[in-house]
C-alpha cells in the first residue's frame, strides 16, 4: 500500500516536543511501523499546486492522511488522478477541504473518515478563552503591560463579563454542545442554540439552553455568537453582511469552525463599522492565510476586538495524542481488512454518506 | 464633610464611555450630589508623594474614596497626618493599601469599608481567561495571526487543554469558589484547594474540590495553580523561591489578587528557567508598575508564558456600575448617621476588626 501523509512541518520545534505528533518529522508516530510491514510512506508538507510532493504522488496513493490544519485539500480535479485511492483519514475533525459530495455522486469507492471526538474538548475550551479575550478586551491590555504602559481607563472602556450576557451558538453538536456545558456556570443571562436537530430535552435541559428556529431572530438576540457547525454547501458564507445587519449592535463573533462559514470582508468590515465588537478564532480560508488577509488586520474603533490566531485550537499537544492515536487506530482497521471502524468517524463509506451532519438533509 | 476621592485618570476614554464610572472624570456618579449637599470633593489621580493632590488634601479629610485599580496608599504616616479621617471606602475589594493594623492597633475612629461582591464575578472570569491564555499558549499564536506569519508548530509545541489537569486554588472564598465553579464543566482531573477555613461540606461536593492542608503539598500536586487570597503579613511574599521549588515542573501559576503575594523577582526567574511554563494576572506592585517591572519582561524559553495585563479586571464596565453603587450606598449610610451597611462591606468600624479574613487569625 502506498500512504501519502500531509501534515505541517514543524523543524526544530519537533526536536522540542516529541508529543508533537501532528507534524511531519514525526508523523503521527506510524511511519516507521507501516514502512516495516512493508508499505510506501510518503509524508510531505508541500500541498498545493500541479508540482506539489502531494499531487505528484496521488495517481498510485491507496491511502491518503490530511488534517484541518494545514489542509490538503481534495478537489475534484485531483481525486480524478487518485485512481487507486481508497481511504482518506482526516487526522482530526472536519472533511470540508474533500469534495465530499463528488466522490458520493460518482460512486467512487473511497471511504473518508475523521477521528472524531479528538478535538471537540480542545475547540470548545478555545471557544471560551476566544470569548473571554473579546469580552474582556485581553489584547490591548496585555499589550499594554509588555509594552511599559498602564492606562486601565482605555481597556476598561471596552471590558466587560461574561455573566449576564446572552450567548448563542450556531450548531449544538458535539462542540457546540460542550461549549454550552461550558457556559452554564458563567451565569449568562441565556444560552441560545440553532441546529437542524434539537437537543434531547434532558441535553437541553442539562444546559438550560433554548432552541431558536431562525437565524436572523437567533442572532439578533445575543450579545455573544459562536459558529460551531461543519462547513457545506448550506452554511458557506452563512455569515455575510446581510446576517450581521440582524446581530445586536456590539455583539461578539466567534469561530472556530470554519473560515469560509464567513464571509471574510464583510466580518471585519462589521468590526471596522462598529456592528460587531469584535471577532475572533481559529479558522481561515485558505490555510495557510496569505499576509494579507483581512482578519489579520481588521480593528475595532478602539483598535481592539480582534482575537485571531491561527489554526491550532485542536493541535493542541493533548489533542495530537488522541488524534494520533485515532488515526493509527483506523490504519489497522484497514489494513488488517476488519474495517470495525467507530461508526462515528466514518463520513463515507466506500462513497456512501454516514452522517447526517454531511451532505443533503 | 471633606471628600478625596483618588481615581484614575480617564482623558478621553471618559468622553467615549460614560459607564466608565471609575475615573475622575464621572467619579462614581456621586460628586454633583454631594456638592448639591454642600459637601467638598476632591477628585484627584494624584496619589504619590508629599507634593500630591491626595496626600495635600488629607489633614482635613473626612472621608476617603480609594480604588485597587489606582491605589491612594494609607500608610502610617499618612494616616497620621489625616487628624478629621472617620471613613475610607474602597471603591471595589481589597484593602491591602490602607495599613489597618496600624489604625487597629492605635484604636483610631476610622472605619474601612470595600464593596464586597462586586468584582467577585469580574475576577474570577479573569482567571479563567488568564488558565486558558496560558494553557493554549494564546499570544505567541495571536502575534503570529497579526504580524502575518503562520507557523502551527510553533504554537502547537507549548499549547495543552485544561481538561485533564489538577488545577489548586489558594484561597477559596468569594473569588476562589467562583473560580473553581467555573471550572467543573471543564473535566479537571482534580480541583484543589488550600484555605484556613475548610468550605462548606455541601459546598465542597458542589465542585468536587479537595482540600490540602499544607501549601507546599498543594503546589506540588497542581498543572495549575491560582492565588485567590487576600494580602495581609501571612500572604506576603508567600509565593517565592522556596515555595516555587515545590511547584510541579511547568507549572502554570495565575495571580489576580495582589501582586506582593509573589516575589516579582523570584516569578519572573521561575517562567525564565522553566520551573513555571507561564504566569499571567493583572495584579502588581507598585501600582502602576514601572516600565521596568520584571513582569512585563519575562517569557519562558519559547518567547511565552507571558499574560500579564496591568490591574483593571475588577474595572471593566459591568463591575464599575457594581461598585459604584455599592459606594453610594455606603455614603448615604454613613451621611444618614444609620450606620446601616451591609456586613459583608465592613472591614474597620471604629478600628475594630469585623472579619475573620484581614488581620490575625
Amino acid at each position: 500500500m502506498k500512504f501519502v501523509i500531509v501534515l505541517y512541518d514543524a523543524n526544530e520545534h519537533a526536536k522540542d516536543e516529541p508529543k508533537l505528533y501532528g507534524c511531519t518529522e514525526n508523523a503521527l508516530g506510524i511511519k516507521d511501523e507501516l514502512e516495516k510491514q512493508g508499505h510506501e510512506v510518503i509524508v510531505t508538507s508541500d500541498k498545493e499546486g500541479e508540482n506539489s510532493e502531494f499531487e505528484k504522488n496521488l495517481p498510485d496513493a491507496d491511502i491518503v492522511i490530511t488534517t484541518p490544519f494545514h489542509p490538503a485539500y481534495l478537489t475534484s480535479k485531483r481525486i480524478d488522478k487518485a485512481k487507486k485511492l481508497k481511504l482518506i483519514i482526516v487526522a482530526g475533525v472536519g472533511s470540508d477541504h474533500i469534495d465530499l459530495d463528488y466522490i458520493n455522486k460518482n460512486k467512487l469507492k473511497i471511504s473518508v473518515l475523521e477521528v472524531t471526538g479528538s478535538n471537540v474538548v480542545s475547540v470548545a475550551e478555545h471557544v471560551i478563552m476566544t470569548m473571554l479575550v473579546l469580552v474582556r478586551n485581553f489584547v490591548p491590555a496585555h499589550e499594554q503591560a509588555i509594552n511599559g504602559e498602564w492606562d486601565v481607563a482605555a481597556i476598561a472602556k471596552d471590558a466587560y463579563d461574561i455573566e449576564g450576557k446572552t450567548i448563542a451558538t450556531i450548531g449544538a453538536g458535539r462542540i457546540g454542545y460542550r461549549v454550552l456545558q461550558r457556559l452554564v456556570a458563567f451565569n449568562p443571562k441565556e444560552l441560545l442554540y440553532y441546529d437542524y436537530n434539537p437537543l434531547p430535552a434532558e441535553a437541553e435541559k442539562a444546559v438550560g439552553a433554548r432552541r431558536v428556529l431562525d437565524l436572523k431572530d437567533l442572532v439578533s438576540q445575543a450579545d455573544i455568537v459562536t459558529v460551531n457547525c461543519p462547513l457545506h454547501a448550506g452554511t458557506q458564507g452563512m455569515i455575510n453582511k446581510e446576517l450581521l445587519k440582524h446581530f445586536k449592535k456590539g455583539a461578539w463573533l466567534v469561530n472556530t469552525a470554519r473560515g469560509r462559514i464567513c464571509v471574510a470582508e464583510d466580518v471585519a468590515e462589521a468590526v471596522k463599522n462598529g456592528q460587531l465588537r469584535g471577532y475572533g478564532g481559529d479558522v481561515w480560508y485558505p490555510q495557510p492565510a496569505p499576509k494579507d488577509h483581512p482578519w489579520r488586520s481588521f480593528r475595532n474603533k478602539y483598535g481592539a476586538g480582534n482575537a485571531m490566531v491561527p489554526h491550532y485550537s485542536g493541535t493542541v499537544l493533548d489533542a495530537q495524542i488522541r488524534y494520533a492515536e485515532g488515526t493509527r487506530n483506523i490504519i489497522h482497521s484497514f489494513l488488517s481488512g476488519k474495517l470495525d471502524y467507530r461508526p462515528q468517524d466514518v463520513i463515507l463509506l466506500d462513497g456512501e454518506y454516514q452522517t447526517k451532519s454531511y451532505g443533503k438533509h
